[in-house]
């Protein structure tokens, strides 16, 4: 008789199956698929997900479960079992009503949002969002009942989607010290700034050359052309399954710095699933950790390695190669360009010292709504005072770059942007352990040299999976658990001392 | 309680969003996925498709089938019902080891056909050839037993799947003639050709240009972009779903006619597909017809549209205008250069008069080896008396270019190669019919004009979908069954006399 591990492999490896028929369906969608095809492709996704779900939630996962017995598992397949049981619980807690009215909810609101923002129609949008909220509400706490000893308050159960294993008490207290601390760090990098020129650039910039350059820097980051590929779409993102990740960016002919930090960072995000360990694939103990460990390998290929000063230098050369006009840039310049800082209405527009204040609004507004602390018509007035207090920028009035501004919380994905500015840290963090253990690092990265990064963060963070908590992840990697000392001190190295 | 049929509709919906995966799933591996994904992509692609047999072969499809009652329905859906019965027995006439078998078997021989074709190797294709042929034979024999009262042959059976409704004894009939007609033909084809001098293309020709021109000719033809995609990929096919459809084709530096009529071709069968009734979608019953009716179309574009003189010497002036250098020449000398025939080794590369001989052979030879009067070790000597007895080529001892050349057989695909040849009639013939119906119609291609060809298919063929027979839909068009006659006329007129 097969063991009931043996047979819960199996019973994963076919969702394997299916995830990487909707990764591809998705991708084609975002990429290929020309208009007319949308119909068509949504109710295909539709019926996978569907197909999906069954498996997964079916009595057969759970009774599985229920049989597989620790004693006879080793302490990876005991591991294993954790992740496998995670997934299956995510999956069968909310009811399948709920399920199907967010999806409704979620979608119309997305929908009207499109044109809603646009006109800076507030009314029209809380309309179709507040029965979004409410149903997020209901899958918090059905989501928090399933675990009540593991979770402090309903908005926990949601952080817990993408920022698995940190909590938002535990978040909370990283973003307090942040808050107090960066609004006179980023006081003192305007005042510095100050005696610095802008330094414009000036396109058109061809933009296949752009992607040749952006191919180029995929190259030195270690990407691999035999397994991958770069395309473009509306907002860059990276996905795919081992042996064919694919990244997207997109070009503006009058900036090509854009797409050179989006591709670096999705090709960071690429790496940390191509490191993945091949033995865990179909296995949920296989998986990328959480979302704040993601961010983190992204942040850290985008602002750790292509904007560190040496391989800046480094790579300068075959960005006046492939754009001949921008000969008279050199790399300083180039650097002082992206690292501009500047108090902005728009969060993916915002620089590193300012967004985690983007981050932390938006995660002490949504925790107290999704607590009931506070209702939807509350977020206007919220949005301005906390805007002018961290940023001194109001937006009274001003939805469309305030409250509207961004797409998650339209179909219900509150929680997630905590992992943005987790990220940031997280990067900050494994970067100063990763210059304690190669002195010379700025050498290297001169050379264009990055396998010592990147076989770094192989052994410390892509080769764990989901064998061990976020949380641990870090201490083994760096001693210490995600600590804001490491971002505030990476801010004050960068942008006042001009370090890397 | 809802009625049987309306529960075989929505049971059918499901196979259509299976089939939606499947499609783009394999869309993607032949244009997209970089060569690392091959093993990921095979494992999805072999789990959807067990989905999917698993729910058309289903227990609930065959009951839904038999409680279904005639009575209770409607003509059209009498006949939807009957396409129902014809889908679903095909599904479950094969035994389940079988069909693994021979997935092994094909996947084993064309994986090794791909390096044995280059090596002229004979006697290691047919180690692995010989269990194809076995396994194609129990195909043959489970799918006749299924329907004695159908077939006539045990390879009856296996040409039903390709043109459906279309017997062997009907497609030998049809064949004779050709085979008696053809080589006289022939010869005073080239007789005539020797007063003419090739006109030989002088590239390089600019890639991204021909691209543009394909698209050109493509929105010529009637191809909307909105609904649909060209790329690249090694062999041009035409694939998608309705309001998404994508063609192939490729490009080569010297010969910018091969791409244009490649794109001409495959945009004739994405208008077929594009053009099948929308009321039917998801149903057996709105597939096209069969292969013979599908090729019908894609070679109507080709020769009968983009080739006949008015409609090319339209175009010439868009190849003129995107391939500047081909100014030299006029609409006359590209059509010498694609009507140009030979007499040459190879099916694919072969011209509109020679190629139903290359398929006459095929049908013979593999007519004979599934009905078990010769077998897999006389193929070569047969392949060589044939080519001798119709092309005047001999191939003895060169598989390469003889019967290793194709890739149809060596995984059980027999009972394909007839439909090219029923397809080229079937054009002719309809075109035939057009010509009378529209006398003018040389005046309209001249100007560029092809919508009363199209609003005609759509209505004969196209909406047709599968409600009628193949040969019903072929006799209420024209008038008559497929008749060689029109196919040979075609040539004597275009070859001989040179009408268009």
């Amino acid at each position: 008789m097969i063991d009931p591990y043996t047979l819960l492999c199996e019973h994963f490896e076919k969702l394997e199956r299916l995830e990487h028929a909707l990764t591809f369906l998705q991708w084609d969608h975002m990429v290929m698929m020309p208009p007319g095809g949308s119909e068509s492709r949504s109710k295909a996704i539709a019926e996978l997900t569907k197909i999906y779900h069954d498996h997964l939630a079916s009595e057969k996962t759970g009774e599985l479960l229920s049989r597989a017995d620790k004693k006879d598992l080793n302490t990876e397949q005991q591991r294993s079992l954790l992740e496998m049981e995670r997934v299956y619980h995510r999956a069968i807690c909310l009811p399948p009503d709920l399920v199907k009215a967010q999806a409704l909810a979620g979608s119309k609101c997305e929908h009207g949002w499109r044109s809603q923002r646009q006109e800076n129609d507030w009314l029209g949008f809380k309309e179709n969002f507040k029965p979004v909220v409410q149903l997020s509400r209901e899958e918090a706490q059905a989501r928090y009942e399933q675990y009540p000893d593991r979770f402090l308050t309903r908005y926990d159960a949601m952080v817990d989607l993408y920022c698995t294993g940190d909590s938002s008490t535990f978040i909370g207290k990283v973003f307090a010290t942040l808050k107090k601390e960066l609004p006179p760090l980023l006081e003192k990098v305007l005042e510095k700034q100050k005696r610095s020129n802008y330094p414009h650039l000036t396109g058109p910039f061809d933009i296949p050359s752009q992607k040749e350059l952006s191919q180029e820097l995929m190259r030195g980051l270690g990407f691999d052309f035999d397994c991958g590929r770069i395309d473009v779409s509306a907002h860059p993102f990276s996905t795919g399954c081992r042996g064919d990740h694919r990244i997207t960016t997109r070009f503006r002919e009058s900036d090509f710095l854009e797409a050179l930090l989006a591709t670096a960072h999705e090709t960071g995000h690429a790496a940390y699933e191509a490191g993945r360990p091949e033995k865990w694939d179909c296995l949920p103990i296989g998986s990328a950790r959480n979302l704040c460990l993601h961010e983190s390998q992204s942040l850290l290929f985008e602002k750790q390695i292509f904007l560190a000063k040496p391989f800046l230098n480094f790579f300068t050369g075959a960005i006046h190669t492939h754009l001949p006009s921008t000969k008279n840039l050199n790399s300083e310049m180039l650097w002082q360009t992206a690292t501009w800082v500047e108090r902005s209405l728009i969060r993916v527009e915002a620089d590193e010292v300012t967004y985690p204040l983007h981050v932390i609004l938006r995660f002490e507004i949504e925790n107290d709504l999704i607590n009931g602390a506070i209702e939807v018509d509350d977020i206007p007035d919220l949005w301005h005072t906390k805007m002018l207090q961290y940023l001194d920028i109001p937006t009274e009035k001003n939805y469309k770059d305030g409250c509207m501004q961004d797409m998650h919380w339209t179909d219900g994905a509150f929680g997630y942007f905590p992992s943005y500015t987790i990220g940031a840290i997280n990067s900050s963090q494994l970067i100063a352990s990763i210059r304690k253990d190669f002195p010379d690092w700025g050498q290297r990265l001169a050379s264009g040299e990055i396998d010592f990064i990147t076989q770094w963060l192989s052994e410390k963070i892509w080769s764990k999976g989901s064998s061990m908590e976020s949380q641990e992840i870090m201490k083994t990697a760096t001693g210490k658990s995600t600590d804001p000392r490491f971002l505030l001190e990476h801010l004050q190295q960068r942008y006042l001392e001009e370090q890397f």
